[in-house]
């Protein structure tokens, strides 16, 4: 009878500033980092791991939020509790002083992120299985039971859920011989940060095109003149039949959002991505609506099922790109992907930062398999940084994410890198000299 | 040239959960508290004082919150941040490493709330008036400019704005004269907390019809056998032409929401407040056409002005119950106001927890003397706990806020408050031995 003994939260923070990786319209200056967690166990065999993804400062906070979250953890016992995992949820998430802050959105709900991923990644290794099996395994009961529907029920009821995933029961297992062979499509947003010179972005772009991908992504949004110069450079290499898509990293208001993006148009992209506010659900309709046929994405500050509830009500997307760091964990991103399905919008999951690649193949290999049961428009995003520090890398080949076939939900990190760039005294943050003080 | 020299943040909790002050059917156990922020200048007659409002564990995510936003004050010159209060905004606001984190709500926004509140109350002592007479006195273009209007030109131009503001120029002196006259009228939550005996509900609604009040608010939602025979006692004592709001603190599905309000109707109540979701805009929507002529109000959990732009265009409201501690500061309570006006929603603020009535009656005062120019259908908050605390409490007569006239925003507290509820070493925590651990 295993039981959790300790739950360790730590603050890990990579420089990619130094390099512009991760440079778009909005973010600057991103140092990717985690709010990583560590659930210890009596059994020595036994631990569960899991992290949501911040940006440098604030990921303290994070950090002190998930010590919170989890402190009702400690002492469970690990059978009870991965038979239970959406009872575990709700009690984490109910808790009404922390509720206050909230509800479901920022801090507190990205550490809940942090902390639920752990517990899942634990049910995953406990049952000896990577997550997208262990998820594919489950009953449409079971699935509908952990998925956090609270505040969907005028759109989707349980009952509603159960019988759109028995749907799609009779082919599971063919789907995921499917992707055995092929694996999981993919593009790469790693071509198009802002802060890359033309050269490198060329480069980059047929670098792309060499390895399998047939869909590459830019950053626009700073100067209308250098958006029309670098997309017209990634169509050149992409040639007319590949995809290119832009990403605005919300920088505009609605008007602007539409003309800037009509600007745009000649380079025909698939969809503009993060155009306004994430959370304007009516301003993403109304884009929608004036930019067509070029598809809206968002999603990756999505930031809890209630809005993408409305964002699918409101007919606001063509993309759902939601984040298995910012939503709730695999509770409330399963409720997501049943939204989706009911709404019949393709579900293309955010990636990047740190090992949101790790966690979002496990996701759309199991909507593929038991919720969507399509590929029709799908394609999950891919960042080639900072695969180096898992244990468990995600693995890319012809332009698809394989399948993963360790137990868990890939988000171990290597010990060595947390001694290295654990903030701030870790061995390369004590020794260099300019990082940021902390308050 | 005085200059802030350093900004301390304080964890003040209040143990209001021991008299089931503050209960209501999602928050059971309410220990009102404050992040509360001081910036100290080198001109030792001159301080700024702000906060913002949670329920206890969490509130010292805000405190460190707070400390990380407020770093950029340090040894900024008061002259100029006095006389650039958009700009002070604009910047803390952007941090694009906290911003990740929201952006615009949850921990990082209620802790830039604190801190700016902290600056507009310096700003007001610095120009030795009550905050409602300092914005009383800006010209529609500077109010404009100190507004915070990103993502909503949609709907409001920062030119349609000013023409807005510029059309109730004329009356403002007259209106504030009606108001030094009568006060800001309000009604009062003290009477209708969930965890109160039917006995203490009648007697506290009997004592505020005596103290006034012509609106008296009940919390419901847990059970529904409860919730007729409370509201029977309430409208018992207020007589047919009183007003019975209720309020059932987000515990509703949309579907369950529309039944429950239903089965109240018999009572009359004027407004159903946050019914479901505050994230759920279109859920309001589809709750205030199946309930009229019952009101909808919402907004005390309204994370920031995107969620209000689109309350307002979705029809979602027919009160906005914006909150002074929740919303980034004046900056964007001033834009939720500039909303309201131009889609004729009335705002009737919310109050209650720790010090949120001594800021609300300077907001209030302010829409009628400059923004709306109307008391219609507008009522303002009044929860009677904790003014102790503060060096300049609000001041109610007859059921209306009389007019502050000490400089600043209200917002001080007595040093001896701060000294005996620090959390956890001040002088009540450390002496209970049943205080939360912290993690």
């Amino acid at each position: 009878m295993a039981r959790i003994t300790s739950v360790e939260v730590i603050d890990v923070r990579f420089p990619t500033s130094l390099t512009s990786d991760g440079s778009d319209a909005m973010n600057k200056d991103g140092d990717h980092s985690a709010a990583y967690v560590v659930l210890h166990t009596d059994d020595p065999s036994l631990s569960g791991y899991g992290f949501t993804f911040t940006i440098g400062r604030g990921n303290d906070l994070c950090v002190a939020a998930a010590k919170q979250r989890a402190v009702p953890l400690v002492g469970r016992d690990i059978d009870e509790l991965c038979g239970n995992l959406g009872g575990i949820y709700r009690e984490l998430q109910s808790d009404s002083q922390l509720r206050w802050l909230g509800p479901d959105k920022g801090v507190i709900h990205l550490a809940l992120a942090a902390v639920m991923n752990a517990v899942w990644d634990l049910a995953a290794r406990r049952a000896g299985v990577p997550l997208w099996r262990l998820l594919s395994d489950m009953s449409p009961e079971q699935l509908v039971e952990v998925a956090d529907l609270r505040y969907l029920t005028d759109v989707l009821t349980p009952e509603q859920a159960v019988t759109l995933l028995e749907r799609q029961e009779p082919g599971r297992k063919q789907r995921i011989a499917e992707l055995e062979a092929s694996g999981y499509p993919c593009y790469t947003t790693s071509a198009g940060w802002l802060g890359y010179s033309d050269a490198k972005l060329r480069r980059l772009c047929e670098e792309a095109v060499a390895a399998g991908y047939n869909h590459v992504k830019l950053k626009v949004g700073a100067d209308l003149a250098d958006d029309i110069r670098r997309c017209g450079i990634a169509r050149e290499v992409l040639g007319p039949d590949g995809n290119l898509m832009i990403d605005a990293n919300q920088v505009w208001d609605v008007p602007q959002a539409i003309e800037w993006v009509k600007a745009l148009a000649e380079f025909d992209p698939l969809w503009i991505e993060e155009p306004t506010s994430p959370d304007d659900i009516l301003g993403h309709a109304a884009i929608r609506k004036a930019v067509a046929p070029i598809g809206v994405a968002s999603g990756e500050h999505g930031m809890n099922r209630v809005l993408f509830k409305q964002m699918f009500q409101a007919g606001a997307l063509d993309y759902c790109q939601l984040d298995a760091a910012r939503l709730g964990s695999v509770n409330e991103v399963l409720a997501v992907y049943l939204l989706a399905a009911w709404f019949d919008v393709p579900v293309c999951p955010h990636a990047g930062g740190v090992g949101l690649c790790e966690l979002v193949q496990h996701l759309a290999i199991f909507d593929y398999a038991a919720v969507s049961g399509s590929l029709d428009r799908r394609v999950a995003e891919y960042v080639d940084h900072l695969h180096e520090h898992f244990v468990a890398p995600c693995v890319i080949r012809d332009g698809a994410y394989l399948l993963p076939d360790a137990p868990g939900y890939s988000a171990e990190m290597y010990m060595e890198s947390l001694r290295t760039y654990r903030f701030p005294d870790g061995a390369y943050w004590a020794s260099r000299a300019d990082r940021d003080p902390l308050p």
